[in-house]
């Protein structure tokens, strides 16, 4: 079937849409492909519901190749099972919760992990059904705090959600690996750059994680990469300690005043000008800094942390999250200063922190504060600083805590290199989840023995709704889209260019025998001038088109490449074997 | 691909769920189709999704081929455009809402006019870009009161909803016949029963409205057909008024003692014996009932409402539900007769009854109830009766309300025969809106003359879950479910019975080559008795199954239809053949 431009249900636009922050969102909007229709919510129109249905195709058609079954599960959930896990506490603000007529507790399912535990437990028992793989296409909510940029953070959207139900480890990094082979093919498909990276748990559970990240810069994931193919979300960063280093030469510690010095840039300079060191200048890196946040808990207990980490780098605020998780890192005000009387805002340092000290905040410490390292930090009173101050010997901290910012250049933790930083777009994200949900929910089976066994789990998402705007944010330029022919709406896009009665019937014509040869064809037959329509073809962004125009009264017509930009005149006799063997993915124009 | 019984996630129950009250939902839950996940809320399990999946690409073929176009709104929605419309109101309890964290106000959409209406609006301008026709697949929601029968009356349910948007009502006309067309081919191809009948709008406004009601025992709405073709939902029924009748001859009203007759069979009783009429015995259709409800307007004000109607029949609940909408008929209460002292109860009559007289109460009759009718009636005092109350003359009421119950053998309102009453489920529902939405949220498009004109719309919804429910109900029997082709959810079922590696790798062997020759294989290959697969392919309903096991020797199977219980030893080497020639429609066995 032939759709014809002037009965589409679509207008491009010429303007930006005022709230497109990325050129996804701007494209996929002024193209006609979805619509605003509240916050972080997206209609669909027919050529962006074209192009889901064919990103859920490839994704169905993976899935399915690796023995996966589809099922269905609802969106509306009830409480209990939540409850079970504990989620129903952990997701906070970020879940849709609703009270049906009968003032039951309801949620928007966000993920699935608790509902599908229970339906393998509703119908298996024994080990010889497992390995089961089961996956759902569906539509998914959360309550975003910042819904932003089009449909690459939404609070309704489209996932893949699959769990795997093993009767063993063994098992379940088979399913796993099963999964990432899967998502391989499918991001292959799919047409994007994107990397593979270590990833956190986070308020999932479980232990391995990875995730698959679309190269973008507009991401909100930052990653890491080492040349020896070292990978990480910056979230899984793990800093390796140094080796701790001896201290038996050290000077005692040394307090100095240094006024108006409540920066680490100021104390450099002031160190630098009145206490200079013989071998180097004092750098940031030699400071201490001492961060302090109250932490949320779920409950809604707030409680102090101090971070010490190097003075050369800042707390990385997702880091921190995503250690912290599920409970939540609030700002330090100016009323908590005063509860805490021991603090000397701008000089605190170790001996007011931690259980033991005057202030009791808990004091945790950033890897490379070891045993045997000198700092120059807080005194503890306003003005001055100390020097000297060696870890180990002059401090003790609660603990480690791992929240510095990653920098270009870092040490990859394998030794594979120094680390590369770069954006990405969380486009799948697979977990080996273990028996955190099954033991919750009492998911277990017979194994061979005849002894119950807990059965453990894995978690496996590709956002379906997200990678329409992930491909699309990876191939458009300053005209518009620009699609992967996979995935693209049409094949071919036709433009009927010029008046009378024989371009457009040349150009039907064209229409007819494509469709009849299988190929999907939009035929532009509007009454507009070819302006309008060669500006809409390069917005709307199909991978072909052909212009049935001027050409036409010497047999000829255009054959256009929307990717390289690429044209060539083509005999209108031979446009059908050409445009036939262009869409099965013979060389296109150059 | 075949799929393996020893792998598919399934698992057949020999016991009818707790909760099932009609075939189809016990036997979508035993076969492994459907499992309960919350009150009206359900799983797809593999077999399931399949079918569900097979009927939502029979949906959108036939959209499709009359040009609709397919979108895919959100289903969480803010408020405003129900507000608009007035619906946010009129759907009271029966939608789901909720707040998200900033405290807006969204509902979980039951249907989307509003939706529909403001995307065109965005887009659209002209009468040239019409006439338009959208659709969607999608996940809806209504919080049920009650909700029922599995998949029949879900709170969570997949619907196909399309509108029409035309610039005039001959337009409208149209877009309204082309989709009873292709209901009518949708219907047709999911093969089972059904009626087109007369309906009311409801909540949803406009004109014209047809239902198509599938025909079963268990359908939650009765309909109404004579010889001559007339067909309704009871609660669309419009009774005749008869003719008014001469009363000049008519005896003055008199009373009586009626003692003890608060019913009308003892009244009946009471005046066959103490006040016989000469001509014939009184029956109850001589008597006029005075029933009493209370109407709650949305904004929650109560208001008594008296309905006289003819003693023998009943007040139909669902025909009087359907007058009042969106107010709300409530039982009249002994609190409210207490603050009535004028009725006297069992004994009302229309002397009490009306705005003008002594209770003030609002009195609507049935349409039988005309000028020069005389009726035995309540006399306003415990213990007596007027006779020979002659409306029109002795009492006025307010006006007409058409809610009596619908008898088998009452004439047709066409004029076309008596009337057979059946039950069936509503599975499409087809809607003439007319201007209602459009006004409301200011659809205009400027017309030929360049004035702008508000767009006419029409609605037009399938029950896209509850259709799978609908052809199990049809086509289940005492031994499980019965799928027509089109929508099972594997063509055959291959059943290896007996033991050894023989049956198994001949079993296989043919459903390789039935699934290279393109026909849906599901190979029973499990380690079971013949009896447990005998009986599971019965429960599960495949159309055809093809028994391997003793005949092999022979080289012989078995072929077996599900619907005629026919089966027939062919052999082996013929098998593709003749399941190839089966599935596609030729001859089965008998």
């Amino acid at each position: 079937m032939i759709t014809r431009m002037s009965e589409l249900f679509v207008r491009t636009l010429r303007e930006d849409p005022a709230d497109a922050e990325v050129p996804s969102h701007r494209w996929l909007v002024r193209a006609g492909y979805i619509r605003r229709a509240a916050p972080g919510i997206y209609s669909w129109l027919p050529l962006g519901y074209k192009v889901l249905r064919n990103v859920e195709r490839i994704v169905r058609e993976e899935m399915d190749a690796i023995g996966a079954q589809e099922v269905h599960l609802p969106a509306l959930l009830p409480k209990e099972p939540y409850e079970a896990s504990g989620r129903w506490a952990e997701y906070g603000a970020n879940v849709f919760r609703l009270k049906d007529r009968k003032d039951g507790d309801y949620l928007l399912g966000p993920t699935h992990e608790e509902m599908f535990t229970l339906l393998v437990k509703d119908l298996y028992s024994s080990y010889k059904d497992l390995p089961l793989s089961l996956y759902q296409i569906q539509t998914k909510y959360r309550d975003e705090a910042r819904p932003r940029a089009g449909l690459l953070r939404g609070r309704e959207f489209v996932m893949k959600d699959s769990y795997s139900f093993d009767v063993d480890d063994t098992g379940l990094q088979k399913s796993y690996d099963r999964h990432r082979d899967a998502y391989i093919r499918i991001f292959n498909r799919l047409g994007f750059e994107y990397v593979i990276v270590h990833a956190t748990s986070g308020a999932m559970g479980g232990s391995a994680s990875e995730e698959f990240l679309a190269v973008a810069d507009n991401g909100e994931d930052t990653f890491v990469a080492s040349p020896g193919g070292y990978a990480a979300n910056v979230e899984a960063v793990h800093v390796i300690a140094p080796q701790p280093l001896p201290y038996d030469h050290a000077p005692a510690a040394h307090v100095h005043d240094t006024p108006d010095t409540p920066t680490i840039a100021t104390l450099v300079d002031h160190a630098n000008a009145q206490l200079p060191r013989a071998d180097r200048p004092w750098t940031a890196a030699d400071t201490l800094k001492n961060v302090l946040v109250m932490v949320r808990q779920l409950d809604g207990t707030r409680e102090p942390l101090a971070i010490g980490l190097p003075g050369d780098r800042e707390v990385d605020l997702r880091r921190l999250a995503a250690q912290l998780a599920p409970a939540e890192a609030e700002v330090f005000t100016e009323d908590d200063f005063v509860d805490h009387p021991s603090l000397a805002k701008g000089y605190i340092g170790p001996s007011a922190l931690g259980r033991e000290n005057s202030s009791g905040i808990r004091f945790l410490v950033d890897p490379r504060v070891v045993t045997g390292t000198r700092w120059v930090t807080g005194a503890d009173r306003a003005g001055q600083h100390v020097f000297d101050l060696v870890c180990g010997r002059d401090f003790i901290a609660d603990g480690v805590i791992d929240v510095a910012e990653i920098k270009e250049g870092d040490p990859a933790p394998d030794g594979s290199g120094p680390l590369r930083l770069a954006r990405g777009i969380e486009m799948g994200h697979i977990f080996q989840l273990g028996r955190k949900y099954a033991e919750a929910l009492g998911l277990k089976v017979l194994d061979s023995r005849g002894k119950l066994v807990t059965v453990t789990m894995g978690s496996y998402g590709v956002g379906v709704s997200r990678a329409v705007a992930a491909v699309a944010e990876g191939a458009c330029d300053d005209k518009g889209l620009c699609w992967p022919r996979e995935i693209a709406p049409y094949d071919v896009q036709i433009l009927a260019t010029g008046k009378g009665d024989a371009v457009l019937n040349a150009a039907t014509d064209l229409a007819r025998e494509l469709d009849a040869a299988g190929v999907a064809v939009l035929l532009d037959d509007r009454k507009a001038s070819p302006g309008v329509k060669f500006a809409d073809v390069e917005i709307m962004g199909m991978p072909t088109s052909v212009v049935v125009g001027r050409g036409l009264a010497e047999g000829m017509v255009e054959l256009r490449d929307r990717r390289s930009g690429g044209s060539e005149n083509i005999p209108l006799a031979e446009a059908v074997a050409r445009i036939v063997a262009v869409v099965h993915g013979r060389p296109a124009i150059d």
